[in-house]
């Protein structure tokens, strides 16, 4: 396990705060404070301050902070001031989902090749983009430059897609199948596991049922 | 924006937990220390014992956890010692990929019924379950005592499932669709963007780069 010198969770909140600063600067709003911040995105106002302060010294007191430039800011420190090629594995109804996903594009994401290695995938066209052979995989890793591989196959044939992204030398690996994967410490690996926050909800609804007691 | 007394963070980390519980329940593992559990999951073994603490006193000192033991009472935490019902709204490409999610059900959590309003998409069937019309969603809340929606429509439809969700009585709302829904108070709302994920790896990697200057 790496040693990050900057939690997860502020990484995760940045995000999130990069995304309210975008409606700002969208709705034509030019300056902002932490509250705001803190209100639009359900966090303290201290928070806010804690997280951006790993990152330097922002805004003026009593004034707040420039709404494009702290955009830009958190955008850069989040690798987003440039746009990522994706690769894609796993042609079956997730990885669709994730093709026509609006919420990659609108963050720099774009899926450059899908892949399949079931026969009757292979050619299959998901938009603009044709099912290719794990034949052509590292081929395209190379022709995009890729880093960062998406995993969207069923948990039985994951670990052997991760070790086609280790071995083609991908830094950096999403995966969607709920299993655990084993990866070289070189490469960042991060699991989305769609039912984690389902159960936020229902710590969340016990809860409010205990305070009705 | 309510305050919820145990943090967001430590309910996530408990999810990731008890899912390392099931998994070395399953290998047989009696005992387990917060060491191991740290290690397994990756963060500070004082983290796991500062997160178990909110609820309580887990534990022999020097021997560690029970395995069993511990991995019931965290999912009876998360409410996950019932099943629940969803009721999905979106027979999309995430639509589909979500009925056919095998993380859910490995949680507990069961799709009852999926709706759409799209003439094409009623009456199609998704696994064992028909596309139905958004008429039968208030009927369907009743049948299934549902607490829990799940939004898998286009962004610009969402707010409107939304405020469906809201009448017909749900407490819980998962959105996937990359937009900020305006919700009342007294329903729970989590959003799952799932490049929030990516985000975390750009950063990691653009970390690495800077590293190795």
């Amino acid at each position: 396990m790496k040693t990050l010198r900057v939690p997860e969770a502020t990484v995760t909140r940045l995000s999130i705060y990069s995304r309210f600063l975008e409606r700002l600067d969208k709705n034509g709003v030019t300056t902002v404070s932490s509250g705001d911040i803190a209100e639009g995105v359900g966090v303290s106002p201290a928070q806010v301050r804690k997280d951006l302060a790993y990152f330097g010294e922002f805004g003026t007191r009593g004034v707040g902070y420039n709404v494009k430039d702290l955009m830009k800011y958190t955008l850069r420190i989040l690798g987003l001031d440039k746009s990522w090629s994706l690769l894609l594995v796993g042609a079956g109804n997730l990885g669709f989902a994730l093709c026509t996903y609006k919420g990659f594009n609108m963050r720099g994401f774009t899926i450059k090749a899908v892949f399949d290695n079931h026969p009757t995938k292979v050619g299959k066209q998901i938009g603009d983009l044709e099912v290719q052979s794990l034949d052509s995989f590292e081929n395209m890793v190379e022709k995009y430059d890729a880093k960062i591989g998406i995993i969207a196959v069923p948990p039985k044939a994951a670990q052997e897609v991760a070790d086609l992204m280790v071995k083609t030398g991908l830094k950096a690996i999403l995966n969607f199948a709920p299993v655990a994967l084993n990866i070289p410490d070189n490469v960042e690996l991060r699991n989305v596991d769609l039912s984690v926050k389902l159960e936020i909800l229902t710590f969340n609804l016990g809860f409010h049922e205990a305070e009705n007691i």
